[in-house]
């Protein structure tokens, strides 16, 4: 396969919690995803995550370290 | 009113500081707005903090924990 | 209310396809919003509004041009 | 394995050029090694990708649009 | 000067309307700034611009694309 | 010459060890850079940084907090 210049580069937001581990695969299984699929070189991957608390995000309006309404 | 599928992410960078129920009044506040301008439904609606210290954010090029010049 | 410097800086992504008119009343609002939640002053909000294709938004692995799953 | 809540957002800039095929493959693709890794729903996995021109992106200073220093 | 790996990456939200050229030297002169205060390479300074409508942007409560409030 | 309205508005991301002096002197070059280059004001210019943790870049699949493959 012809490698092309796509130099995906991520963002990824996350609740805070993932464990070092947690991180170290999912950036391995992330970037292999974006090799196989955009044919670039792993090199040109990068990923940036970005740790977020429960009390930073919100979805309907209601903040994730609240309890969620039924 | 139909509902349209807007799907609008939020994503809002805040000098740190502000109670979670600033938080909590503010998303609440946000997400409303957000569903009687767009007509989306309020499940839709994400809202990321970023809790931004003030020795990260510039504006004139003077860092913000810094002495504003007259 | 005493005005607290918070400097709100919204990003938020959207489906294309929203008038300029509903563009205009949704910052209108979520201006509005972050004032009274915030205490922050109207000219210190920010938004940065970015129209999204739906070839460009995936959720559960599947792209919003695309059929939805059952 | 246990379901946890990471809600994975992703942001992802990539030069343009890209086919519809060609995110369908990656949108799938990263969100199952998201899925694999966190232990998350698919249907918490959200990515965007923006579509990068190569006069908009600079690595050492110079755009892509022009001829790379030897 | 020790070379410190700090990998700058910048994203930077501009009015539509930049030529290349004004991008060529706006990038050239970014990347000078950062490898002289940071210490770093200039080959590990990433910049993405996004262009943006000014029906896209509002401060204050107002899109740019409207007149401004006296 | 003539002041144009450009709002440049910057996200940087950074591996967090810069000293606040190091950020001073890297906010006033960069806005020193961004009003020669292109026109604008420095008041127009906003800078937020984001201190970012070894284990949250990848570069290659490979944290930057692990060591680097040969």
């Amino acid at each position: 396969m012809r490698r092309e210049i796509a130099m995906p580069t991520f963002h990824v937001e996350l609740f805070e919690g993932r464990t070092v581990d947690q991180k170290r695969a999912f950036v391995k299984a992330v970037t292999a995803a974006a090799v196989e699929t955009l044919g670039c070189t792993p090199e040109s991957v990068d990923i940036i995550i970005t740790d977020t608390k429960r009390e930073n995000w919100a979805t309907g309006g209601t903040l994730w370290s609240d309890p969620r309404p039924e």
